[in-house]
């Protein structure tokens, strides 16, 4: 029975019941946690080997390069061999970096604005206006950059299978200040989407109006499948076919894949965006961790060692994605109060609640101890236009506290909507 | 007898024995490099405790945060401890990097054209004009980001105890266009100059025409002695008591006490400042390598293991910095054609040939198989005005093959002199 056929006095009756085991939430002190797509200590335990991978000096060698002296600007060449395999990557189109592919991405931004692309006509802070579009819900820490550099963002429906790729055609082929576009093209954060080969093409297709339009293809989960390797389209290979070699950035790193606090990212594009890269690092750095990179390459040894490795995180993970969507259809289900999404890998699920209930929600989490993404922030700016989309992490907590975590998460999303309902029927 | 006082013929002569051996050089096929401050492999030999300094998945705790997990934008607490410690640093002014600190100055030089300082009166890539006092003979790769940022350079000239602070106050006092001058005050690059407290002071107490006027004062070489321990006054204290908290940013890094290729960067700064870098690199980045830190702290322990550690390095590269001043003392001490500094620490010395010559001793050493920094390279542009300054990098060669480079390059000097006073007297 949904709550919008119940009466007036059924739903008042269930708020009723409902708000008694709040009270008992809200006063019993317990914390917990769903916010941030982190692995659990399990997950991380199971990278020890790379502790041990470089022991003594000895180990130190790569290709000829003593990895712990200067010099590999832009990562080891057994590094590139070995990323370019695990991401369908030419080694060649590979630029290592630090321990975050955010960086990476805000340093690209940064660049921009500062000097411009390869392709760009002057600098983008010299441009009278700069704007991005953001596919939403989407991820807050690209939205955030975005806001920092005064970039104007345009929210994009996601659609089942990626972005509405009408209207990103629509307004990047007819505004030159569009400069490009925000994609995590597998798995995406929060909904979890996979990119359909269709998607994949109608972007290597755009036409856009600005020259150095660039897409920002952020493959953060490109290898954390759950169960079979699913595979997507190569967006430099179907943008070298189109002619755009220079459209696509590619993003990636093993913060999830070993360690967050101690991983390794990387970039990929055409010769000329590498070229000018470089260029420009040689000036920025001494050079990222090579040390850190060949401590991966031993770890792993190749492509299987890593399939290998992230089939015991999914081991960990698709029990705990499976809690919830289960606890999710078997109280919410018929409610007719809330969708979700339920992703074959990854490390979101996207909640929708009723619209004009998800800051609610998030307030009544809050009060019963439970954090969960803050309402809005998977939307540009914050602001999400249905009030209605909330990102569920389920990853880090282990799965008892997880469970009770759900629980009170779904109390919280049975409140908000009886006080909707009740709230419209006034 | 020095050259100038030499006959025609007696120059005349001695060129043709030089240019026999010159010759001989020439044709002999050995390579030889003088140019990079890099550690030689025994250096970086000493470090091995660093690679299982972590070992197992227990050792990852610290004050406990999991260093393996997200988390730590600017740093582990033990850190912050450890290279205060180290470096006479106030823990809470500190804000741990990657693995490079020259990241770190192109980072904060960006940042300022980008957003402006925490007294900024608008970015900087907004002024008319950005300007920066470069004490010279100096580092080329903080010319190099002034360079690309299209900042005025303006050359101070380096003296005994630091540069020119008469200069340096007169152009920083009067011209709001100059926001910043670069500084290495111990063990400078390349002249081995340590600053005076007398210069620290004359820093300290500046009143600038800019009010986001910043010292970038970078430490690079901070503990880095051949014997005793040299204290210099702290930038930091002495701005906090003049005054003008702000006006320091302070770099250090343990390229050259661990690993060129693997090491820790840091800066630190007023509590403004901090503030506000830490607000922008929220949205910069997730933070940088924590178990590398962490690797560092449980290799060295504390101070001490540092200083023990610090003494080892000396023990390699004082003979060598002796070797290389002991040959020129030898062979050109009276000949009237050089001079050169005498450090006590770091890792350059700094050679000046008569005016005029550098350049073609550079171009006589690459003849001869030899590659020593390039002649201009330790002036803003590239443009040393006397065309008489090299940097001579002892530390990476062996001793034997740095002692056949020394006589070579002592060769080209005397070479670039004859010909550069017969020249004269035409």
């Amino acid at each position: 029975m949904t709550y919008q056929s119940m009466t007036d006095e059924q739903l008042i009756s269930l708020r009723g019941s409902l708000m008694r085991q709040y009270e008992i939430y809200a006063s019993d002190g317990v914390k917990l946690d769903m916010a941030r797509g982190k692995p659990e200590k399990s997950q991380l335990d199971i990278s020890e080997g790379m502790l041990s991978a470089i022991a003594e000096n000895g180990d130190c060698m790569s290709d000829d390069v003593d990895c712990r002296n200067y010099g590999g600007l832009d990562g080891l060449d057994c590094a590139k061999r070995f990323f370019g395999e695990v991401f369908d990557l030419n080694p060649d189109s590979i630029i290592i970096g630090g321990n975050s592919s955010l960086n990476m991405m805000y340093d690209t931004i940064a660049r921009a604005f500062s000097f411009g692309f390869c392709d760009s006509e002057r600098p983008w802070s010299k441009e009278p206006k700069v704007k991005f579009l953001c596919p939403s819900p989407g991820y807050d820490r690209h939205f955030a950059i975005c806001e920092l550099f005064g970039i104007e963002m345009i929210t994009v429906d996601m659609q089942k299978d990626g972005p509405d790729m009408d209207k990103i055609k629509r307004l990047a082929e007819t505004d030159s200040a569009i400069k490009g576009v925000w994609c995590v093209p597998k798995y995406s954060n929060p909904t979890g989407v996979v990119y359909s080969d269709d998607t994949v093409r109608a972007f290597a297709s755009l036409n856009p109006a600005a020259p150095d339009f660039r897409i920002f293809w952020d493959n953060a989960y490109a290898i954390h499948d759950f169960d079979k390797n699913i595979k997507i389209l190569n967006i430099l290979d179907e943008c070298e076919k189109s002619g755009r070699p220079n459209m696509p950035l590619v993003f990636a790193s093993t913060s999830k894949v070993t360690y967050p606090g101690s991983g390794v990212a990387l970039m990929a594009g055409s010769a000329e965006n590498v070229a000018q890269i470089k260029k420009l690092l040689a000036i920025q750095t001494i050079g990222p961790d090579k040390m850190n990179q060949l401590r991966h390459v031993l770890f792993f040894k190749d492509r299987a060692g890593v399939a290998a490795h992230m089939k015991k995180h999914a081991e960990i993970l698709a029990p705990k994605f499976n809690a919830v969507t289960d606890m999710f259809e078997k109280e919410l289900s018929g409610t007719g109060t809330a969708s979700w999404t339920t992703p074959k890998g990854g490390y979101f699920i996207s909640f929708d609640s009723l619209c004009g209930c998800a800051k609610e929600i998030y307030e009544l989490a809050v009060g019963a101890g439970l954090t969960v993404t803050k309402a809005g922030d998977t939307y540009p700016y914050g602001k999400d236009p249905n009030n209605s989309n909330i990102r569920i992490a389920p990853s880090f907590p282990p799965i008892e506290q997880l469970r009770a975590a759900v629980e009170r998460f779904i109390l919280c999303v049975k409140l908000a909507s009886i006080d909707k309902i009740l709230g419209e029927r006034k």
